[in-house]
């Protein structure tokens, strides 16, 4: 994966940080102007692979059009996927920053994405797309004015709830209750895994749904037997199991203190003001059976963004159908972008 | 408190025990036929002081009549508060259970409760009525045939869905995660405390909603101090800290198993079937805004119980709401216990 190194980063705490990875992924081809840029952006325990887990809405004529975008999606901060993170090595000491990374905002991941951009010498954004966490970012672009034509978003608010910081500290608990974590001092060896995958666990819950899992679950046992345990149960053990094998601890705690920051308000002015002020046409699309970013925060958005549209996506997943219902997104997002996005990309790069 | 032994309990497992505890409360007097009864069933952390948590109820001229009733809460197996649980001695060893107490389901616990009235004379309930884990017990009782008159349930279903148990497993892995538990093989004085906190904590978000942690906590930080936690924060952990001082972890992950093994059709033919063959009347109450137990639960109850009213609480406070909207539940209860319950009460007991 392409991974660039911005030589400093400054977060908005005041730490200063220096030789600072990104990584990213892209699509396409940048045009000469460097304005056919769509930036997507990922979600807590997502990476850059957009192919992986938005697929559907990549390549030609779909969505992320890669005859006519340079379609890139960069890692986000703390997360262990390439970009600065508590795995990165701290040049000043060459170990691994650990717990001592200092922690970063919603704006802090931003403004890191905006410097790596920059380094690319890229020059607009024509859309900026993400879902849940992702959304978060796109909420955060939209203060770099014109660099940012338009926005979409599913499945997210224009800040973090106390109820969705309540899941939050009950999985970062979790991990807490783990003797390995040792305040996020432990050995890569010797990870906090059993409170991760309990955190895992209770998250994998929230993202879906009491239809969802009744309708894929019912009460079924494993092997049909009495006795044994539930599928469900196991269902969320083997995923509390594949999270610890492919995550770090401190990374997941780093990433959910990180989403608890995200109020773009803050500092900006009253709430509805500061969503008032965000110019860009905005698609923001909800779930029906979202849970933890429920439909009144996108309607709450939609009624203040003065160029909002919104989209409602019925599905019986919860807040995971934004990585499910593809079809009903494309459905929404293609004629909103034939409208707002595709008449100012300059004219298809000759592929000759 | 007073408490009764059961000379032997054999639960539906197969485990025989002796000396088996049962504590409980009454309200108002026995009457010579023993008939006058009203059963309160508890919550998962609840106890059989049904005055702490639904003192509204109860009283000259309230639903629970004390002039009218024999009110009678027994505490549920497994629960700290007196019944059999973890605590209890066990007289073959002289030394408490622990993890060694064998496991008991809902039907077990109404079943020891029948034993317990059973000793006390009662010869007939006029209704049961308990929310959430209390009208998991309810509806067992239904199966008692004539000995139970009617039956009031709030904030439940027939039979605990995956969502529900995917809750629960999630809690118990965060026991699981602390050091101190040692497969419930822990020191009285070294519980796993940060385990049964997380759990704690994620319980009492899921019993809540987003719009009622939006009102009360917003984003608020504690002394209002950027950098100090958010006050849901604070609140959970607050939360979490009171339950490990009042509670004990084997107590909570077996009555978390006992809440997943409840299901009315289990062994009794198809569910559709069995909740047809409920005959008495039966009054459901569900909550708008409770995510464990939605009302397609009760919804689905009402359309099968061929004797079923159904009526909705409209509330902010979620799955908790059956603690809180005490009006609302005693505008439903009253006039449909005096067309069903009243009218079989015997004239009022002589008060002197």
């Amino acid at each position: 994966m392409p991974t660039l190194t911005l030589p400093v980063f400054t977060t908005e705490g005041g730490a200063t940080l220096y030789e600072v990875p990104v990584a990213y992924e892209t699509w396409g081809t940048l045009d000469a102007d460097k304005r056919n840029v769509l930036v997507v952006c990922h979600a807590l325990t997502g990476n850059a692979h957009v192919d992986e887990w938005w697929g559907p809405f990549l390549g030609p004529g779909r969505p992320f059009d890669t005859d006519r975008f340079f379609v890139i999606c960069l890692n986000i901060a703390e997360s262990p996927y390439g970009s600065i993170s508590a795995l990165s090595t701290n040049p000043a000491t060459g170990q691994p920053y650990g717990a001592s990374l200092p922690p970063f905002t919603i704006r802090d991941t931003v403004a890191l994405h905006k410097a790596a951009l920059d380094q690319l010498g890229i020059q607009q954004i024509k859309l900026a797309f993400g879902g849940s966490m992702g959304g978060m970012q796109v909420l955060e672009w939209s203060f770099y004015g014109d660099f940012v034509e338009a926005l979409a978003i599913v499945a997210v608010g224009g800040r973090h709830s106390p109820w969705c910081i309540g899941w939050s500290e009950a999985q970062r608990q979790a991990i807490y209750a783990d003797p390995n974590w040792n305040d996020g001092h432990y050995a890569p060896d010797v990870p906090p895994a059993a409170g991760l995958a309990a955190a895992r666990m209770m998250g994998m819950v929230s993202y879906r749904s009491h239809d969802s899992f009744v309708e894929r679950f019912r009460r079924d046992r494993m092997d049909d037997q009495p006795g044994q345990p539930f599928s469900i149960e196991s269902y969320l053990r083997y995923q509390g199991q594949k999270l610890v094998d492919r995550f770090d601890a401190n990374c997941y705690v780093d990433l959910t203190l990180q989403m608890d920051t995200h109020d773009v308000a803050r500092g900006r002015g009253a709430y509805a003001d500061v969503l008032r002020a965000i110019t860009q046409p905005t698609l923001i699309m909800g779930i029906d059976s979202d849970i933890l970013y429920p439909l009144t925060e996108q309607k709450e958005l939609a009624n203040h963004l003065p160029h909002a549209e919104f989209r409602l996506l019925t599905s019986l997943h919860g807040h995971d159908a934004f990585l499910i219902e593809f079809d009903q997104m494309c459905d929404a997002l293609q004629p909103w972008m034939d409208r707002h996005v595709m008449p100012t990309l300059p004219s298809p790069v000759a592929a000759y």
